[in-house]
């Protein structure tokens, strides 16, 4: 049975398993110097339209956004983020840890950082007692299931670049923003500093890229890469997936199908719970009371997202079926009647 | 054509990628929250025959080596290894990074650390200038592909426990280790506090496991896991490879082979360039002049250890053949000739 | 003419200049294995009638809060502090670089850190993912001139050792925020782990103690100290000034005096200008509208606390005069008129 | 009685401590902002000719070292110095806490680092792998007493600079290195990137400074300063300490004798211990064989410097006699026969 507790509840996609059973042939030397990892930087350059794009590939979502803030911010320098971000509230301070400075929070609005919020800790530059703001990161698709508008992050965009700050862009969900808005990828890198590109919640069995979009941040990347232990030996293994997520689009396919699935569930269940967010990437947030949850956490699995309220969060995944939905969809609404 | 350049030049073990391939179904939970993770678990305490010890799965060797140094040190202790150790040399300061303390290199014997090299930097206990002693760090088989003794590690081990000391073992070709003394993985880790325990350079994919075998430093480790960016989410695909690594004593199969193969070489090649360390794992070093080197290199590849001595390393991996062996020896003794 | 700035832009009180001049004499060891230090040790433990109580001497109040968290915390845990806290705005980030860790700010009630705030971050304990809360941190005074009862420190104290969390007390005006209560210091710290005895603001030349009371986060520290350079060689300098300080309660009569001052202050302006805070330590917060305030500024120093209410802070010091009080009084009369 | 044991057993000199007295007149800002710290800047660019140079005043030895290193290097760079370096030595891995790189600690000669042990260590530039050699830092005078000639700091600094290296002088006795040569401050940082000035140790009662000579590393590095626990808030009496100093050539004066006593000591005890350093600044090292050593323990104060050698080091002071000398080599010359 799938799980709706999150994306990375599923497996890899055939494709790219197949890749990596492709790439399994003889030696190939190790951390990048090979051709399928060249291969994967030309992928990710052609799809962001961008060829001085600098591409770095990692193990994880920790790593490629920690690794993202130390290309950007010196220890002291502060990043402008909602409070609801991955890197505040889900890293268990490995953002802290690793670049010596400080997240700064700020309440979000359905889970975006907005202007006016982010603004408001854009003061004392050049007042050496104060953490200097050095990054705005936002995360696209947000943590609640939204997606800024191009609008949105040009607007932080021009904020940050006017303070002399860069924007970071967590793209752990990318692919499920680019399908939302309907716009390319070369589009909504519009401003960005540098982007998370993530894999694993949509498909990959794991890997993320740090893609560095303004060549200042490059500077000596690989040795913070390899110093934060995020350099693969066998890089092969990640690069090939790579370019099998990115070859025929296959990565949009996927992210299209788990917003879909979400979009599904939310207009099926839309009359009998409270979607308290809107649905605009894969998945739905919807009040579901105390009692009908216990009742519905014996055959189905998701978060609480937040105990007081009963909101729960509901993620649907690249392989999330039809069938699936319509199963669990038909459980809420007998729970919750 | 096969590589001696280094063993993670390879690829993936037929066994170990038919493991991903069969641990993709469907949905589990994430971050080793899954029963292939409870499985490989399980699956190294019984080979090392210990039911207590705690198994933690990360990417990479860095990881590994970095994350044992945390768990038995504080920023104020410091580490006794070898100069030759890889976390002196080959990790670009990540120990440094990220525990805050002192590496302290001392002369190796053929890439061992002796007890009396240790012992010289055993002092100032309880004196505030100085980088308080915490860990004894050695790598088996070595990086100049010699063993320790069963005898060797028991030194070091009481060594560092009669100074209220730990021992750690940077286990990256453990396997090749436990197979060349010809004993079990149990005895290997007698008296041993920590081990980082290797599969990426012995047919894995990626991945491997820090072993606690002392409790005590066991405590607080999956924050500084997580926090280290070294907790993969879909960990199942690491913990299958580790499973199938170790059924029906793969991992030992494929260290005796490369072990053999270096043996093999050493023995071709023995007679026309002077071997320079005992061949006691999968790597042999030898002086190769430079002009033959040269010529080599046209047609091999592998990596010049020292500049000066043209010293060179040829390491033999899981899938390198007698055919391999065969071929190189030949051309090696063609342009020494 | 006097600021009202800050309480360190006075100098040093001549009992305390005296007593530098009086440890001038000869040789004595250095780092503190002196009996100046000694002495300055048996004076504070007196002070706060707790034989056990550890003393380490250090430089600043940064040092003194930034050890007493590395004395709580490790880098996976968090501080709850309040989001006017002097760790969180006025230390560059300090906490999060010696610390690794997270500081989450809360939102404050008059500068302090209430139960129900804390309470609300106190979360997710044994969640890999979550920073863990390890340390709650208040100001005692406050940034914002008010003080903490003893009533609230002890729902503090609770909290935190209810949740195995420790409680950090900035006492950068520990003097003030004793006098204010008229209470023992003694009574001041139960509850109380690990405290920033601050001298700087009250006289001292500079030097502030780090008070360990709970002796579980006295372990290691001086080896914390001397990493985090704040071991000073010539300590006698520093402790001779504490022994000065507390004797004959030095320390309080000055406390009292700029309490005593800052409540003179508001009552000569408080027909004329709105007091935002309770005025209960050696600081007046007032509104005094930007026009009046640019006209004071070219006559006198202080600082503006928020732009955009208006707000001003107005520091008294040890060495305030009356007359200085009267005179500044009345020119903020005159330019508020 | 004077102690030998280190010349921060001394106090002030009273010409510093009168200065001190001097500068608690009234109300100044805080943290370097007052016309005291302005006047002792420009008295350290008078003495080092270098109206450019950028001058940063801190607590002591280790945050002078410590923040020098990272002005220099990022966390993925090396320091190259000498084994006996302070920094290597004496700071409990403060350098490596502080910037998270790595320390390469190669033989001495006399106490020096050489260009040729220093050269052995720059390689692998480029290559991620490697901690980058970013800064060689030597130690003048030396912590064995002697002195690098103009030629030899300029060897280093032509090696350093060839590389893309900079050069750091750790001048915890500068003052010393100065007088010795007989050069003037100016020529003494021909060449020199960052230099930590000390006064400690020849009369201060604290304080230290950081000299910035090459502009590019004064970049960002009051933030780091402040971050980084250094920041004095009444700066003022750090600074006029350094006014004082320099004043009359009172830095000079202090350490000529201080070197010349040594001398003095060297020339009476020469004939009855051996040397076994030259004795070039207010250091010297002699042999004394155990039980001469415990015999004059019981009188005086100093420490073995290697305890299988029975080397010991006995340090002059600014305000060590002629009779103090003449007493201790007495006891020295009847102790040993």
């Amino acid at each position: 049975m799938k799980s709706f507790g999150s994306d990375n509840h599923s497996g890899i996609h055939p494709r790219i398993l197949q890749a990596i059973a492709e790439a399994n042939t003889g030696h190939v030397h190790a951390y990048g110097d090979d051709p399928y990892t060249a291969e994967a930087v030309a992928d990710i350059r052609r799809v962001l339209a961008n060829e001085l794009a600098e591409v770095f590939f990692v193990f994880n979502g920790t790593g490629a956004n920690c690794l993202s803030i130390i290309a950007a911010n010196n220890s002291f320098n502060s990043v402008i983020c909602s409070d609801t971000a991955h890197i505040n509230v889900d890293e268990c301070g490995a953002p802290e840890r690793l670049s010596g400075g400080k997240l700064i929070a700020v309440p979000n609005v359905n889970g975006k950082l907005t202007v006016q919020n982010a603004r408001s800790e854009l003061h004392d530059f050049g007042f050496e007692h104060h953490s200097q703001p050095g990054l705005i990161s936002i995360t696209q698709s947000t943590e609640l299931g939204t997606v800024y508008t191009l609008q949105e992050i040009k607007a932080l965009s021009d904020l940050a670049h006017s303070h002399g700050m860069y924007l970071h862009v967590d793209g752990a969900r990318f692919a499920n923003g680019v399908v939302s808005l309907g716009v390319s990828a070369k589009d909504m890198v519009q401003g960005v500093d540098i982007l998370s590109f993530g894999g694993t919640k949509n498909g990959m069995m794991m890997g993320e890229a740090v893609v560095i979009l303004n060549p200042l941040l490059a500077r000596n990347f690989k040795y913070k890469r390899k110093q934060s232990m995020q350099l693969c030996s066998k890089m092969r293994f990640l690069s090939a997936q790579f370019s099998a997520y990115l070859k025929d689009d296959l990565w949009l396919t996927l992210a299209a199908h788990s917003n879909a699935m979400a979009r599904l569930l939310a207009s099926m269940i839309g009359d009998y719970v409270e979607i308290v967010r809107p649905v605009e990437a894969n998945g739905v947030f919807a009040i579901i009371p105390i009692e009908a949850r216990e009742k519905l956490l014996k055959e189905h699995f998701f978060y609480v997202w937040n105990e007081t309220t009963s909101e729960v969060r509901l993620m649907c995944s690249f392989d999330t079926t039809k069938e699936d939905i319509e199963r669990f969809a038909e459980d809420i609404i007998k729970a919750v009647q």
